[in-house]
């Protein structure tokens, strides 16, 4: 299984193609749709989102409403929404890098290809990916534990009243918040991913897939950075044998050992830190002049939406640990296969 | 530039072969071997590192102390330390993983290959490649910063009196400790690493590689966690244009913006979770049957040997980045190609 | 540089990315029409070709005319062109395999994928690795040398006569036919493609390339399957020092020593077998009774579209090598680094 | 399943590593030597093969006779059979066009790597790929069809008398000869290879293994370069149903239809061109002084040793397409998925 993604974020256009899932999966455009919207319609998004619904398009490796194994291309139209074009770098953002790395005149342009307009392509495919896995009984899920010092554990689309009101008061001050998110994922049986090469360990193809996605500073598995002052002894996740069974009493360790899952829920959390489009910024324009960033785009915080980009994005990379250890042309093959495993 | 590794902790030898790199490099093995000596010789290790220092042999690839662009092939024989055999699942190795996933019948089977052993050729390796980030002007480091409760930033040979009282209180008791890794890369020109495809992101590239380390269970790039609770407002690099460049008065973000180098310092920090082999802990055999764990290993934590473990991978995966960005057949074009870069 | 393909024969339209592409690249669209136009225009082709215009359009990756180093999405839109089903397994053709691969009802539904259609958005991404190669003074040309016992040399819009007199008989019979085509690279410097692994051979992975096009079943370099009966003596190109250079007397070998190009011409052979396409021909259908193919498809012989198809794919696999050697992120910084070269 | 390998035709050792292979696969050493055996004892082959008999050593991945799931190292060891240094570039040899790529000041150093030397390790690792695929009832087998001007089918090891006679008078007089060599792979169900990617196509991904064996210039399948002059309707593969089962009249594709397996025997021809290495030739030195070439290697054919190396090819590369769609940690699911297949 391979991906790549196409489009700009004020171009016609999203594209994914998704190469090498086997025939007979069942794909419902509805669900894509409900996870782009849910991606949209969190609190503390700007305008554009709420102007542009956006729709996924089949526009190929579908027939009879399932996959046929060829490669399944999905669109996403780009809704008229004004131009991207302004004349800064501004901080935390790839204008600058991208201009120096492509020789970019302008500073905005890098913008159009690193905006998080792209997760939306990256969810749509994602959700394909969680379709699969589905088949299998796996299921992953993301909730907001964290926007900026409001704590708690909620979905994307309610928000508990205390992150609301973080979200209110920094927006109003033209201000933006980070936060964290627990990916988990459930129903995985014991043996994806392997300790046999450092490449194949689920631990690392997750932290990269998920360190990836724009704004996520910090990748953190089972107990993550509290494990540094832990005492070995503490945190041990103690085998037993219970109705036939071995099982843990504990999973502190996020559900994977020497990179290869173990049976329990496995346990990210990520930190996204705040939204870097700030106006009034100190910065440089493109002629190397200080300047002050204006206002690009009205997003408070990343924490809700990037929920459903990391559900999409762990979805996608297990999915490919996945097959390649099952293998498959049809789905009923991989249903059979994985029914066999652990 | 791509790489394979091989060899079990008990088995003839370690090995490694590296392909993609240009001729002309100069490989000093002298070099390489003092940084596996750094590896083994790091406070709180156990037996086994003293009694078989690692020595790297090259047996391809490089002809009068220059590479010549073929594959190069580095060996480290492994000592006569005896058997690794054991007849119980270990809480946080592969032991179990690895048993369900391939079939093993002795839970010993899948730690010959899982062991941190490996980690020694993977430094051999990674040595290579901080040779020829060094010819660019690139150095990368790594520095413990946390020993169970002990915080300092030292390098793994010269660990705080702090440090050293926290391994032998746990170590006495038997215990083991986790804590963390500072990793930093110096003299990387901006634009390596790209946002126009998510798995062309330096964050996640490095991420990946570096949570791919045994025993490391989380991952943060600059502020990391703490952007969590930060503003926006507070948390930006902001741009200025200085003695005719354009340079930042903060690096919060860490040295990469939208998945590129941005010209600043990169700098990583690594969680490691308590070694987990300790005596003692209740769990079941291969028959399923109730026991406890025996001592397989002696260290008390993983930090400093990590560090040596850290740079290695970063360097690799940093390389194999760089060697996309500017391709080249000898050192010389790519010495060439790099100096004309930002 | 990777790219994937997208689409089916009768589905909405045809789908191309291409990602790794520097920044900087004139895209001339027209350029890439003519190349599709050229690819249908072609003499021995059946009604579709001509009822359906096949038109490119840029849908990412490329502003003001030149490619920004982002992914470029590359559609063809399919015209209304009937129905593509029937129900019996065409010999020559993937139906009986890919039903059993995927598991489908339908002897129809694999070739949807498998036609020959799908060379149309091939040939607009290869459009676009020509441009890139002319960019650094490298041609890929491709002319049909033999269709059926016709043999001549002849750009694929201009049959000899006699090719068109083959063509002409073996329509008028219901017959098809095969035929040769000769791939030639021009102003390719010495030093593309490895030696150091089997893998990274210019000629392996040219050859690889070619073969995958559809019909294409031999593929020859330099003397090809005559350098069977010749003697090491007879076929040797001999070096000799001309004007300063280093140059050849013979090009027997088809400018590829030890997989590397040697900066003589690079010249392959392919032979194509008859369109299997056949009225009338006896087989089984999908309940396995007995039973005659009907006619699918019209065209007598796939030489010359194959021409345009075989210089796409050329121009694909040798830009990917190209790329591999130069990296490179603005199409300034590859044309200098190729200038350098040799 | 994926593999490097190392080593210099003067090295110290020629070295593989191969990963991503099940566990519970039995490793037999004395047939990878015998395979070793066999391409070293060909007749025609100069004196270096007879001095320095090849023996395979397992250095990894494999305990108690099989394989662990974990990398796989194999290496040989270079007898002492003196320096390989010489100062003439080689026509059809890498030593130009290496030199230029590499920056290599001494024409010797490619050859280093490129001799067909590193066949042997290719061949070890082929006969690993060998006793998988011989587990699910696959063999792969390769003659010699054609030496010079005569024309038998014999086995590398069995010449035919013509043959030895073309070989003998060629050898006297100082020169060298091609031929061709038939690659049969039998028991291979329909469905390996795929047609929805090009890059997965089961012709062009055997071919491109096949041509980048040393010497190989021409890969045909089925009939290869005969489907040129042949009509449609005479090179159909019809299909009949017989005996429960679809089966074929004739096999002219070669058991290969749009990429994918067909059920047939695989069918591939080879053409080698004459060993170019030849005393005598003009051409010039690292100087560029015009020169004649000295003798550098003996054999007189590839063919028969070529026979091995393209068997031990062409079953690497069936293996890789294999484990992709079937997958599998151990030898025992690989085995039950197969027996599901077709």
């Amino acid at each position: 299984m391979r991906y790549l993604t196409a489009g700009e974020s004020h171009g016609e256009e999203l594209l994914g193609i998704i190469e090498g899932l086997p025939s007979g999966l069942e794909i419902n455009l509805s669900k894509i749709n409900s996870m782009l919207a849910t991606r949209q319609q969190v609190y503390g998004r700007g305008s554009r989102s709420s102007l542009c619904p956006d729709t996924a398009e089949i526009r190929s490796g579908v027939y009879g409403g399932k996959t046929t194994g060829a490669p399944i291309a999905v669109a996403i139209k780009n809704g008229s929404c004004g131009a991207g074009e302004f004349d800064f770098f501004r901080p935390g953002h790839v204008d600058y890098a991208a201009a120096v790395k492509y020789g970019y005149d302008s500073p905005w342009l890098g913008a159009e290809r690193a905006s998080a307009r792209e997760t939306a392509i990256r969810t749509a495919l994602g959700s394909i990916a969680l379709m699969l896995l589905g088949q299998l009984g796996i299921t992953v899920n993301a909730t907001g534990t964290q926007v900026g010092n409001a704590v708690d554990e909620c979905n994307p689309l309610e928000l508990s009243e205390d992150m609301k009101r973080e979200i209110d008061v920094a927006g109003r001050s033209g201000d933006t918040l980070g936060g964290k998110i627990k990916v988990s994922i459930s129903g995985l049986k014991a043996g994806f991913g392997s300790h046999v090469h450092f490449d194949r360990r689920l631990d690392g193809i997750l932290a990269g897939a998920l360190m990836a996605i724009p704004s996520v500073k910090a990748v953190e598995v089972g107990l993550g950075v509290d494990f540094a002052c832990a005492k070995g002894s503490e945190v041990a996740d103690i085998l037993i044998y219970q109705n036939g069974k071995i099982v843990r009493k504990s999973n502190f360790g996020g559900g994977i050992e020497g990179g290869i899952s173990n049976g329990e829920s496995i346990a990210f959390t990520l930190t996204l830190k705040p939204i870097p489009s700030i106006a009034g910024l100190p910065t440089v324009d493109s002629g190397g002049n200080a300047c002050l960033t204006g206002k690009v785009r009205g997003d408070v915080t990343a924490v809700p939406a990037a929920c459903v980009v990391a559900q999409a994005a762990a979805a996608l990379a297990l999915c490919e640990v996945i097959l390649d250890c099952l293998g498959g042309d049809t789905m009923e093959e991989i249903k059979d296969r994985y029914g066999k495993k652990g």
